[in-house]
């Protein structure tokens, strides 16, 4: 069935290798072929037993029934014994597509939910390799391990007990994890590819275009929606940074708004002043309130293309299985009929309300606590010191910033922990909304503790000229901070340190590549990305006024991540799973409510700098008119920003129309199946209805 | 097929007299039966000759495939031959159903979407009095009316041609009426079933409970649903009703936070200054802002809960044909695969933005302008008067009254037309939309009359008792005015007047009986019932805390509000036909944004409160901190509204679940029905496929 003769060259050499001799018996007549791509590494720990590695093997091996995940593994055949590699057999990965709601190219030419009884009907079908990209089959062999499950209590051979105990339906890989038995799973890099698509990636000389499609095939939904946004961000900072630069460059010398105060005088004077002018003030908040809108309305329906592209704008989370961690009562689902636990929504709902969000409002008040202290202290000590006189209390200038930065962090790391505990208290049935709650309560936190200082400055130290001074260091240091991190420090580590597997080469047995894949550091996730991208956003949709170079500054920042965070993915970490996702979930709202929260700092930023202040007062306005003038223009440019998301569809027209299409055939197809089966249900009774 | 002998008391006498011998043939066997239940009377400008009659009476019999309504008809044997009775067989009635996307009981006791092929196994499928409810059947005889098309270019018989010349594709009812063949299409009442609701309703003993259920069967789902909403606010103006009352009786004196001024002063000193106190202003007006919230958010649940009651929460207007006064460029409907016309959402949106939005923006700016007018000649009047002395210019102060009533009655009525051109022009597809964009035009411009008068008191003016003295009289004389204009005057009308149907006995020819039916007027709409509800809420939300006696004065007038419109929509005008409807429509978002704008209002007449304006002296707050503290408040309440809003679901958790189900089913479905389709597909033509 599947084409055995077409070029696979992407895994040839791991099969030369791993050959389907030595691997497990594939139960379904279907998927025997004489090629296996292995796609999934586990490693062990170094003490664990043969007959225990034999038990999880056979686990892998078992079909669904049994609790197994129904796919492929091979011992490894290192010396150590401490590696497992997995493959998938071609009915496993249609089951799985199927499950997950992936849409894949139907015959007639439209994506559409794919349906294992159907599958003849798909393009592609007969060669996995292009049915499903790389990352999707990785991402069902993860799937597919998450989903065995204990039928009964038992206990895991050459495990002792306390730890080797296994109730009925517990999730078997995590349990395992948990022991320490398993040390991590991770998919498999084809280094062919990676080699191609690194090329296009980071290597061109081009400035523009990310070979989006292939980030998504070879890695995954999650990954390449960050670089999808971080490729469109940058693209939208262009109008922005050169309107910062016509700001900063051209409109040096206040104009006609000020121009009361330097009639005649020469420009050097202004620039000594180092402040933009009232009517560039201006103009830089309402556009970078217009702008932040439009960008976010207009990635939305970047958006939904892409998912409509990449076959996800159809996952149905809630008709999956519920993710691993999910506990509760064993029940029928009301929805799909599968047995499976089940948790109220009123019980979730109430723990949110009644114990996280109470909990994440103390820890932010202890931040802000901090922060007070910390001016508290700092002014103390300045007065103390200044009081001695002394050189021998100079030292102890430094105290409160050192207590600040200590308090700071261990806060920071008990709140992580906190935050993961009352999400997984929260017992979310779906991996999505388990990351939407957990990523939204370190979010608030690390933007709380970022912005919290800026704001102080902007609205209670009313200091004009220290928060630019403080935006353009935070700008100019996070590059450079950034650059070495990200790229001079992993490039040299790369170089000298990890070259374990740099010295390998092609025809060094398979074991020692797979040995190398397993040694790199995990990746760390998009949390830190993101974050990243949040917080320079920020900086420029809320403060641009004040620091008209942020634009510019962030538009060269990003072009060079874009690189570093590619060469990173490709070289320097293991190879991570990631999902298929039809949007950047919780990022899309924190990005949102970011831009709404610009238009109000904006209008008060506008209100506090100097220029205006001196405006109103020739003006001979009082203050009091001035700040009802302020809440006036805050609230009609909130009604704009609603308006403008309100005319701008979330999604292009075709899309919709797709979308739509799905909606009208399935209903129809509804009706239609009810009537087969009501017929069906006919010819077994003699029915009393007919005698009416 | 029909069962005959079931009892039909409904409509037995109607029948009596049109009986089936008279009717129009039935073209389906299956429709057959030897009742014919008359639904709706078509009646005819009195100069139409035979022949047009006897063409309309031709193509409402006519088959669909022939442009026709497939419906029965009865000329109505009257002496004028002015009137058309229509009716409808079994299939045509069970075929709109479906079109509609009505959902009915099916065997297994959920509510799903009907469909014809599978009617079998839907309850009461053989008794359409009961399967259908009466409003219902009387819908589908309107729209199947309004989708009779000329097939191609044609001459109405008997009428001159530059009227009588029907294009291909043009509505022909819309025609006739626009030609003025037809003077009005009616549902026809029902009296015994009219007589009980009646009883049921209005003339019930007990203030509580409506039977919605029944006003929905009898009136429709546009109707019901606005009772439903009247009934569930009155109930909830209980909470701010008491808490008013309890502010207003007992605690008339100042209490602990304005007590400074009133240190064992008597109670009388405050009564005379008629003020609440700081405190119960605060009170008043955080309550009034959760409890407007609350209110929406519950009220949504209940709506979501009614529309799965009453089947019309799969309600997919995009899928049905479109509206009679759509136009546009023939073509295949990508999603239904429908031929007809088609108008791209790009246009409509740019007629939007361009055009209609410009509009409205204008004339709202005609009533600012009319207003600042009319407070600059009633200075100028006055102060002209006052230096004058003379009694003889006296009437001049009435001018400038007078003059603002003339202006804003001119302009209200030139606005309502460009509101309904503005909205064709737009040219949208569905009905609802079209309503949904024509009322909410209407709806800015009637909200904005109402209260830019009392915002301008409010924050321009800032006279706080002025306010409360307009919001006491506003009510009053509201409460008044309603009373007599709804209650009195149409129950001396109904007695003493239009008597001529009271008079008739059961035994009369049921032409009379007709014929009194169509001399009724026709009934408003529910605009004026909706707006001034939406109008006494805004009272309540934007201004309560200024006077807490509103909650308990709309309560009082809220309870015979039911009543009265109740009496109205039964006894004083023609049946309205009503559409099922999912929810409120327009009128949903209204009372959001109502409910939003209210938290703004709050705040900031809490800050122009005299008692806030001492308290602030007294703390020796300069006015721009008072300032800033009010707008933290403020951002802060709308925080916590929106949150609020953001954790109260929008549909009941058993809603929820069986939507998903529907999903999930259909989601299944669509796929089982491919795979059936392309194994038809395969039988054609020898599959090169199969070969590979």
């Amino acid at each position: 069935m599947t084409s055995q003769k077409e070029p696979q060259g992407e895994s040839s050499t791991l099969t030369k290798v791993t050959g389907p001799s030595s691997w497990s018996r594939v139960s379904c007549p279907c998927c025997i072929s004489s090629h296996i791509e292995p796609l999934v590494l586990i490693q062990l720990a170094e003490s664990v037993q043969p007959i225990t590695k034999q038990w999880i093997m056979s686990m892998i091996s078992a079909p669904v029934k049994a609790g197994g995940a129904q796919l492929l593994v091979h011992p490894g055949e290192d010396m150590k014994g401490d590696m497992i590699v997995v493959a998938a057999p071609r009915c496993t990965l249609l089951r799985v597509t199927e499950d997950l709601g992936l849409c894949k190219t139907y015959q007639d030419g439209n994506m559409t939910a794919f349906s294992f009884d159907d599958r003849d009907n798909f393009c592609n079908i007969d060669d996995m390799q292009k049915f499903l990209t790389l990352a999707e089959r990785q991402y069902i062999v993860k799937y597919e391990l998450d989903s065995m499950r204990a039928m009964e209590d038992q206990r895991i051979p050459g495990i002792p007990t306390p730890k080797g105990k296994l109730k009925a339906r517990v999730s078997i890989l995590q349990k395992l994890e948990k022991a320490g038995v398993i040390r991590n799973v991770t998919p498999l890099h084809d280094q062919k590819l990676l080699t191609a698509l690194g090329k296009q990636w980071y290597s061109q000389k081009s400035l523009w275009g990310q070979p989006l499609d292939s980030i998504h095939a070879y890695f995954g939904g999650t990954i390449a929606y960050y670089f999808s946004f971080l490729d469109y961000y940058t693209l939208s900072l262009f109008p922005p940074a050169i309107l910062g630069l016509f700001i900063t460059f051209f409109l040096p010398s206040a104009n006609f708004s000020s121009g009361n105060k330097s009639n005649g005088e020469p420009t050097a004077l202004k620039d000594d002043d180092d402040q933009p002018s009232v009517s560039s003030y201006m103009v830089q908040a309402v556009f970078s309130m217009l702008w932040s809108t439009i960008f976010m309305e207009l990635w939305k329906r970047r958006s939904s293309a892409l998912s409509y592209r990449w076959g996800t704008f159809n996952l149905a989370e809630q008709f999956q299985e519920p993710r691993p961690g999910f506990h509760g009562e064993l029940g029928t689902n009301p929805v799909t009929g599968r047995l499976e636990p089940l948790f109220p929504d009123w019980k979730r709902r109430l723990r949110m309300g009644l114990v996280s969000v109470p909990v994440v409002g103390v820890f932010l008040g202890l931040v802000v606590m901090g922060m007070a202290g910390f001016y508290f202290c700092e002014r103390l000590v300045s007065n103390w010191h200044k009081g001695s006189g002394s050189y021998f209390t100079v030292p102890l200038l430094y105290i409160p910033s050192i207590a600040h930065i200590v308090y700071t962090n261990v806060l920071g790391n008990i709140y992580r922990n906190v935050a993961l505990q009352l999400t997984e208290s929260e017992n979310h049935r779906e991996e999505s909304s388990f990351d939407y709650h957990h990523t939204t309560k370190v979010l608030v936190f690390t933007f709380f503790n970022n912005f919290a200082v800026l704001f102080h400055i902007a609205f209670f130290k009313e200091d004009m000229p220290l928060l630019r001074k403080r935006l353009a260091s935070l700008l100019i240091v996070t590059q450079v901070v950034n650059q070495c991190t990200e790229v001079v420090v992993p490039f040299l580590v790369d170089r000298f340190l990890t070259s374990a597997d740099r010295n390998l080469k092609e025809d060094d047995p398979e074991v020692d590549h797979l040995q190398a894949q397993g040694s790199l550091p995990a990746f760390p996730g998009l949390f830190a990305e993101y974050i990243e991208l949040l917080v320079q956003f920020g900086y420029l949709s809320l403060f641009s006024c004040v620091y008209p170079l942020t634009a510019p500054l962030l538009l060269l920042n990003n072009l060079t991540e874009i690189r570093t965070d590619a060469y990173k993915l490709c070289k320097l970490f293991n190879k991570p799973f990631s999902a298929p996702v039809a949007n950047m979930g919780v990022w899309q709202l924190a990005f949102e409510v970011l831009s709404f929260i610009s238009v109000v700092s904006n209008c008060w930023l506008l209100l506090l700098s100097p220029r205006v202040k001196e405006l109103t007062q020739e003006a001979s306005l009082s203050s009091s008119q001035v700040l009802v003038i302020a809440v006036i223009v805050e609230h009609v440019l909130i009604m704009v920003k609603m308006i403008l998301a309100f005319m701008i569809p979330d999604e292009p027209d075709w899309v919709r129309i797709k979308r739509e299409q799905i909606e009208y055939h399935s209903m129809q197809a509804l009706k239609k199946q009810r009537i087969k089966s009501s017929r069906v249900d006919d010819k077994l009774p003699p029915k009393a209805k007919m005698g009416e």
